[in-house]
């Protein structure tokens, strides 16, 4: 196990409904220390990747990535999840359905923050149905930039959105693939990397 | 002038209507080695604060928080804007006008995260009403914790929030207190600190 995996296993907890309940160390409370591990280890594993920007979705995925963008040198873009009156009309936007709220959201990036020469790394939490991460992947597009990869702290392995997002060819790598859960024992199961 | 007054010059830009926009570095795209700075900085201001956890509100407080944090060696906690179904119905609540959305939000702390033993410095991206810091402030109390110090990016110094604030006792630090501005000349007025 690495010490993600460790992590979840000591302070994770199971819930019904296949909740993963990570809120101690990841998206509630923050553990620094923990990103910054995270942050040695995305670098490790996108050393061959030439990544000049980061971009994530507020709200928890904006912790983790300005700590990983230590590690790479290189700015955040967080994309917005709803119209703001502080944002100017010229954006890129993509309908994201969230798991979480049951509900859809527009997620949004001004255009004046990614152009064609952006090489990104998308860095988000969790990576359930995957469909935050298939907006922020159109959002790039839109703006012609390059998708270098995709950092994840936990994927949840036995819903599809990992195995959709390695299907179209990116560079997907998750720090804890979370393959199995038991609500009655609290036991996780990882995949093995 | 500091390193963020001068940043305010030559990248914000003053709209109508006594909006300063900071995008381009502090809340969408956002300059980590800049928030290092900001880091360092409150480390120096607050050096006599006795300080265990940082507590910002989603979004644009986070990536500034995080940052900060590393300077404290403290976890963070982030206030969250609406119930959301991950958070358990143990929590501290505020009511917070928001002066961006012009609407009422609820700020949510899970209990698990704030107790009387919290030495907490609250740290957020803007102040002007103030009212997200009220929220803040009042859900520490509620968990019967200690506010130690407010850190705070950009002030706006003409609208009255830090000066209540300050008038309530808090050791408020604003690394950029905003007096004025011009939309017609793009012109920011600082306070002498």
């Amino acid at each position: 196990m690495n010490f993600l995996e460790e992590r979840i296993v000591k302070d994770g907890v199971v819930k019904k409904g296949n909740v993963l309940k990570v809120d101690s160390f990841l998206n509630h409370q923050m553990d620094i220390e923990l990103f910054d591990k995270m942050g040695e280890e995305f670098k490790r594993r996108f050393a061959n990747e030439n990544i000049n920007k980061i971009v994530t979705i507020e709200a928890s995925g904006i912790g983790i990535a300005c700590i990983v963008a230590r590690h790479f040198g290189v700015p955040v873009v967080f994309a917005k999840k709803s119209q703001s009156i502080n944002i100017d009309g010229d954006v890129y936007i993509a309908e994201v359905e969230s798991f979480t709220h049951k509900c859809k959201n527009q997620v949004i990036v001004s255009k004046k923050f990614l152009s064609a020469d952006d090489h990104v790394l998308l860095i988000d939490d969790f990576l359930a149905n995957g469909y935050a991460l298939q907006g922020l992947i159109s959002i790039v597009q839109q703006a012609g930039g390059t998708v270098e990869g995709i950092g994840i702290a936990i994927e949840k392995g036995f819903q599809y959105g990992g195995r959709t997002i390695r299907n179209l060819g990116y560079h997907l790598e998750s720090l804890a693939i979370v393959d199995g859960m038991d609500p009655e024992t609290g036991e996780v199961i990882f995949r093995e990397q």
